[in-house]
């Protein structure tokens, strides 16, 4: 795949950062912008715009409440800065908090919400928007959606802000190439030539596969990761992404911060393949809660899984 | 994917004894043929045919000789025991002391080899066939070939014995999905309706999305190995493919090896993703041979790699 219509967003501070509560250090955070910026990557999100209502005190850092002066001066100095990005999970943050852009360190605010939630969320969305931001909709678990809702939605967002992202999300690791290929027909067919993203789960060794159909079918905005590092069994590794995009991105910065910071990370905080995560994607579960109480082996954690009500909508 | 015409292949003991040196123990190897004969699974390759010239006599083991008798012993007993196949590496087995297949334990005979081979290949293949055996020939590193080599070598193949399956081999996991299904399509057209399989290796996360697309593209043989153990990163999980498929195969005995023999194996192998490995499937190079002398960093192997000539063929 050659062409210069894609956009990479790096997510691995924010979605690896569910693996380590968030927990790294400021020398770290700042050597991570730094080679994600020389590998020309256009956007890394940080981590969460979050109110300090929803985190516990003890809790509370960086990158999880992503306040806008202490980004500043992580990011400081850093030489061709790529666009910073921060998610807001939808009800956690009081948009009137919220900068304008050219006040910010934020080029981009990713908004991630359920699909029941779509009106509220598309007000909020278009309340970023109008602050000056490029604004993305993430909507989580649409495969357990019914199409019909999920037609609903996208039409909802397309009536009313049509200059947002939205991004295609495989919660769970759960979905094949044909079905990542099918729901993103469904999002193309819904928002016409609005831009769209994908986002996927490495459950079933398929989020660089689904990454390619994605950018096979004109998605433009790619999600990866360092490694592939985060939540569960992590993402799109960014390295695997980058020769394939084969376009402006450099590789070169990302392996050295593989070779210097990896190594240790993968070992203490291991994401990465398992079997048992295997199974919630294979049956479309979400990854945590889904073996919340399941004690045994995996031939008791499948057998549990088959006495649910697993069947994909 | 669903359909009664897929016949899957678990080659474990044999991609996976690649790690080990093959070093299973007699109980291992009983307890895999009988787990994955209960799986239903269709073909379980359990090694090489070798001849011993080619086996320092310290390294001698049954899985690298398969001699006849040896399997039948080790086999007794095992209901519902799945076909067993052999792979020959060509060169390196006197097809004269081939028995009959009716006096075999084997159903099956894989003759890997390279294309510049291809034609005393086929006639050694013709005499396997003619002694009773499901025949396939898998063409190792055709990622390297040039397209009309490949293409004489499998007009050769398809006017001197049609009767045998055909394998499409990603030796160097360099294949994306587009590009295996390139090569499917070539295979297809010089070898009409004749069976083909596919063999992937996972060096880019990438072994289970081309066995997908194969089997969505009519190729019937499906390799696949347990927790996709094999050489180098592995191959295909035949865990995830089980659930894909959704046909006759059984996935609790494969989880049930998985609880008994895998996390040891896991660990004590360390087969599975590396930024190592994925630089060679990137780069189209063999995973072994590619890296050898090369020392340091990723960053340099990265750089050693540019300075030779990896330009895909």
């Amino acid at each position: 795949m050659k062409g210069n219509n894609f956009e990479i967003l790096d997510c691995t501070l924010r979605d690896g950062g569910l693996l380590n509560n968030f927990n790294f250090t400021d020398t770290y955070i700042r050597e991570h912008i730094k080679m994600l910026s020389a590998a020309n990557v256009d956007y890394i999100e940080v981590g969460y715009k979050t109110d300090q209502a929803f985190i516990s005190n003890k809790q509370i850092n960086k990158l999880k409440v992503c306040n806008d002066y202490e980004i500043f001066e992580l990011t400081k100095g850093i030489n061709n800065l790529s666009k910073l990005s921060s998610m807001i999970d939808y009800g956690k943050y009081n948009i009137n908090q919220l900068a304008p852009a050219k006040e910010s360190p934020f080029k981009m605010i990713r908004v991630a919400c359920y699909l029941k939630d779509i009106i509220k969320v598309v007000e909020y969305a278009e309340t970023v928007y109008k602050k000056g931001y490029k604004t993305a909709i993430n909507i989580m678990a649409v495969s357990r959606e019914k199409k019909e809702d999920l037609i609903s939605g996208l039409r909802f967002i397309k009536s009313k802000c049509p200059f947002v992202s939205v991004y295609v999300v495989d919660s769970y690791g759960s979905l094949y190439p044909s079905e990542t290929k099918q729901l993103i027909d469904t999002y193309r067919n819904e928002l016409g030539d609005m831009q769209l993203g994908i986002h996927t789960h490495n459950n079933q060794q398929l989020a660089f596969a689904n990454t390619i159909i994605a950018a096979e079918n004109n998605v433009a905005l790619l999600d990866a990761t360092v490694n592939g590092m985060g939540r569960g069994v992590g993402n799109c590794p960014i390295e695997l992404l980058i020769p394939y995009l084969n376009s402006k991105y450099k590789l070169e910065p990302v392996l050295q911060l593989i070779d210097n910071e990896f190594e240790k990370a993968r070992k203490d905080l291991s994401w990465g393949y398992s079997t048992k995560n295997a199974l919630t994607g294979i049956f479309n579960l979400h990854p945590i809660d889904s073996l919340e109480g399941m004690t045994g082996d995996l031939r008791d954690i499948y057998k549990a899984i088959l006495c649910k009500d697993t069947s994909k909508n």
